[in-house]
């Protein structure tokens, strides 16, 4: 054929591009590249009830699909977020959110409520997003066609779908699924449940797509005829810094920190908050709460609760997060070493969030997260397990800062820095430990006449008394610390008093004052040595920690010598 | 008469004075001064075995009577020595020496020698001083005639004197007692035992005196018609300098020291001195060895042995000196305070004494004594109990000095200072605890890059990371101490963390640094509040020393803080 002409219901309208028509005819040329449009005023009531027109007349049917989320995060779903196929960061931004179902419904054999396939109890869907399937068309669809849900292989692990009352529609094993179509104009509500945070392999967003398929006769695949999709993004697990409000302060009992507790407690009340305490049962003794678990929180437009990070350190307080912490509306994440050794590195007293800042003009409202590693160039070290640095940075919203905190015994960052809310500049300060200002302070101290005054007048007297010279007094280096006491305030040695010395001939027992450690020798020892060996005195330090200095004493106080009477007779004394 | 005549017996010669004879006459003028001097060549064989030539003939008898001791000091009793009556000290000095017999011979039921009037043991002999009546006369002295020893009222409670066999002459109750004359050339052994220690009352001399007895008839008492007196001198107790070589080493034995024990049975052992170890049955918990007894001798030329003084300080180690180290040949003395309180400053680590000095041209040979008390312008304050002061002055030969140790909590001077022996100039150094040494020590480490560089290089990583000025950041003084471990040297707080706070709005609870204080007040406390105070915040100084520091933690690491989550929504983050 060279031309062809159109008839159609009076509710189908058409149109043909390229505008080609013969002029006063009512045919148009049949050209390779003209194209009919056909559109209608309202949806079918029934399956077919139109004609299309066209060479070979056939039977269409229209439908409204649309798959609808809280694209603007409002917490309302509205109606075919032109923006819900994508996401977007920012005020600007677009793009539903989806909560990790972490919490437990059930306080009762307790599971993670995103570890069981089914919905026990309708408080769960709180936790989830909604998700609504608005269609407007005829009472039933034309047979052989449905409307499917349908999510990749990958998204399967990170979510699950559910449909009145409580059934799965996709999720885990389950890519894909036919959703009824209920007919007319129907809202079918979705509940979307997320089940795993953002990681190194999971960047958070999760696609789920429906479309209505059209079948395609007999051996051949069903055809998707139109496919709607939607997109979430998993919220990350955020840290909370110093300046937000508390609400709970948690610690644990154990047998000897019972005063300790009693001041927290005053502490706590005074300020109005809520004290949780960990029993022994519990803690089993083990009291560093700080350590075995980072609080945190998850956010949506539509709900939010607190997460709690178990950390893989697992001491004697390892169940105190998932037995005591995890509950309604409080969730429970954690991760697991694998092949890595658990160091001290990796309790959470090596994991800190500042206040918000602004760095170079890019901004980090939420703060940044403050983990303790080797030092860079470090060719050993201990340091945080990877599976955990990998969950800190995956959740990307509080980029995290590797300090260097390996240097420490303990290797924690809360060992040398804190943040405190202030009114002005950034409204907080770090706080930093300081050597130099530690030495500032005593310096100062014994300047303004609260050193080493007493020894130096006891210098004196025995200089007068006993016709020393400067040269026959060796100055060991010993701190004291002074203590108050009931009538006035008196000095104690700080650290091992090595002047307390027990002296056999040439050989002296002095207390280990576990001084600084240079080169692999303690820096006290070390000083001690040059001072009295090139006097042919040989140096024996002895522990005496435990059992006499924190007593008070060293080991002169916990020896005594029987000599020899002196060869000068008492008589032959000039008196 | 204006004239007379001399007959006499052959043994007997004469001298008249004035020499005033009448010319070739055999008469004397009978002037108001004229002496007869009678003299006779040999000691009487009888009783009245001659005549004495006079204007009433008379009978008469001659005897030679010495008291001798070691007057010159060679541990032999020698003849009559012209100084034996009086005492001079120095090595051109005369003198006897009486030792206190405060050991104990009996180790069964035991007792102090000196404290029962009994000898019970011929080697207690040892313990006294010989004294030898030397006579030589008649076989037996004239009718009514009698030898007697006699001492003064107060001499008698410092000395007793015994004869053969082991019979009391004089001492305590008895003054004075009739001593058997045997008649010829004899010697009559005596054994003078000294009771008592010079002291505040007591210069430590004794004098005996021995009397030839004359009757005087009826009604009047006996005449002394020869004295002859000896003196003592008690031995002072006396200290042994660290100069001294040692003999044994005493130290307790407690359920928590075996290691410390072990290191000190090391040392003694490599030294080749005897290790002496009180057991907890004993000592009862109490480990402080120095504090309750302090080690010195007495001396004389003919015994030695030492002593152990007992301090009033009396902890659970009272009994240990009496019933553990007092016995044959080791002395005991003790002082009870009365009316004085008995504080820390009486244990003996407060109580040493100098090696060998000389002081502006004066020597003490013995070293002096070192004791420490209140400073001396302080009205009240902690003291050496007087007893124990009086006590150690009265010795005399080791001229105390005090110090001032009240400043210390326990207030000993061998917390600041001790003697060690050198080779060379007052072949000693005195070694004294100096805060300033320390501090140079620790400033040197750290100005070679063992100081707070490891979080000097996490400031600058802060300050860049999260856009900070040196103004957002507090320098906290805190000190940190290196400890070496497995693998390598690695940190922790010197004095608990004060960064490691709980932070709870603006009320912070910190640990509570125990620092030194100054005007009642912790130092470092002050200088946190300075730093922290102005900006709003309320700080709690927590103690968390026994249950949380010594552990390696603080009040962070043993709390954890639940707070509200940032009004900051996370997907408004511009990522």
């Amino acid at each position: 054929s060279k031309f062809f002409s159109i008839k159609c219901s009076p509710n189908v309208h058409y149109k043909i591009t390229p505008q080609a028509r013969d002029r006063n005819a009512d045919s148009y040329p049949l050209t390779p590249n003209a194209v009919l449009i056909v559109t209608m005023d309202a949806v079918s009531k029934t399956a077919n009830d139109s004609k299309v027109p066209a060479v070979h007349p056939q039977n269409i049917f229209t439908l409204r699909i649309s798959l609808d989320v809280d694209a603007d995060r409002d917490g309302i779903v509205e109606k075919n977020n032109p923006n819900k196929g994508s996401w977007k960061w920012g005020p600007n931004g677009h793009g539903a959110i989806l909560l990790v179902n972490c919490d437990s419904e059930t306080t009762n054999k307790k599971t993670l409520d995103s570890e069981v396939e089914e919905i026990r109890k309708v408080s769960d869907l709180q936790d989830m997003s909604k998700m609504i399937l608005r269609t407007n068309g005829p009472a039933e669809l034309p047979e052989g066609y449905k409307l499917t849900m349908h999510i990749s292989q990958t998204t399967s692990e990170n979510v699950r779908v559910f449909r009145p009352h409580y059934i799965m529609v996709v999720g885990t094993d389950m890519l894909t699924q036919k959703v009824p179509y209920l007919g007319g104009k129907t809202e079918l509500e979705f509940f979307v449940e997320g089940l795993r945070f953002p990681d190194k392999d999971f960047d958070g967003l999760i696609t789920i797509n429906l479309s209505l398929l059209e079948p395609c006769g007999k051996g051949f695949p069903e055809t998707p005829v139109f496919t709607d999709k939607v997109v979430f993004h998993i919220s990350p697990w955020i840290m909370t810094p110093n300046t937000l409000k508390p609400v709970e302060v948690y610690v644990c009992s154990t047998d000897d920190n019972h005063s300790f507790l009693k001041s927290i407690r005053n502490l706590v009340e005074k300020c109005g908050y809520k004290l949780k305490i960990c029993y022994e049962y519990m803690n089993r003794g083990d009291r560093w709460m700080q350590d075995e678990l980072e609080f945190g929180y998850i956010d949506s437009p539509h709900h939010q609760f607190p997460v709690v990070l178990d950390s893989p350190r697992d001491g004697d307080l390892q169940d105190f997060p998932y037995e005591s912490i995890l509950g309604p509306d409080f969730g429970y994440v954690t991760r697991h070493a694998l092949n890595e050794e658990v160091s001290s590195l990796d309790s959470f007293g090596n994991l800190e969030v500042s206040p918000p800042v602004t760095v170079n003009g890019k901004s980090y409202p939420l703060g940044r997260i403050i983990i303790g590693v080797a030092f860079p160039t470090a060719t050993s070290g201990r340091n945080m397990t990877q599976v955990v640095q990998d969950f800190l940075w995956a959740q990307k919203v509080q980029a995290p800062i590797a300090l260097y905190s390996d240097w420490l015994v303990v290797g924690h960052v809360d060992e040398f820095m804190t943040f405190v809310p202030a009114p002005d500049r950034k409204k907080f300060r770090l706080l930093l430990a300081s050597p130099d200002a530690g030495y500032k302070v005593f310096k100062s101290l014994q300047n303004n006449g609260h050193g080493n005054n007493c020894i130096d007048w006891n210098r004196d007297v025995l200089k007068k008394e006993l016709g020393l010279d400067d040269e026959d007094i060796i100055d060991l280096p010993i701190l004291f610390q002074v203590l108050e006491e009931k009538k006035g305030a008196r000095a104690v040695a700080y650290y091992p008093d090595m002047v307390n010395m027990i002296v056999l001939g040439d050989q002296l027992g002095i207390p280990k004052p576990f001084g600084p450690k240079v080169n692999g020798r303690c820096a006290l020892e070390t000083e001690v040595r040059s001072l009295l060996e090139p006097l042919g005195l040989k140096c024996t330090f002895i522990d005496d920690f435990a059992p006499y200095h924190k007593l008070l004493g060293e080991v002169h106080c916990g020896s005594n010598v029987l000599r020899e009477a002196s060869p000068f007779k008492w008589w032959n004394l000039e008196l």
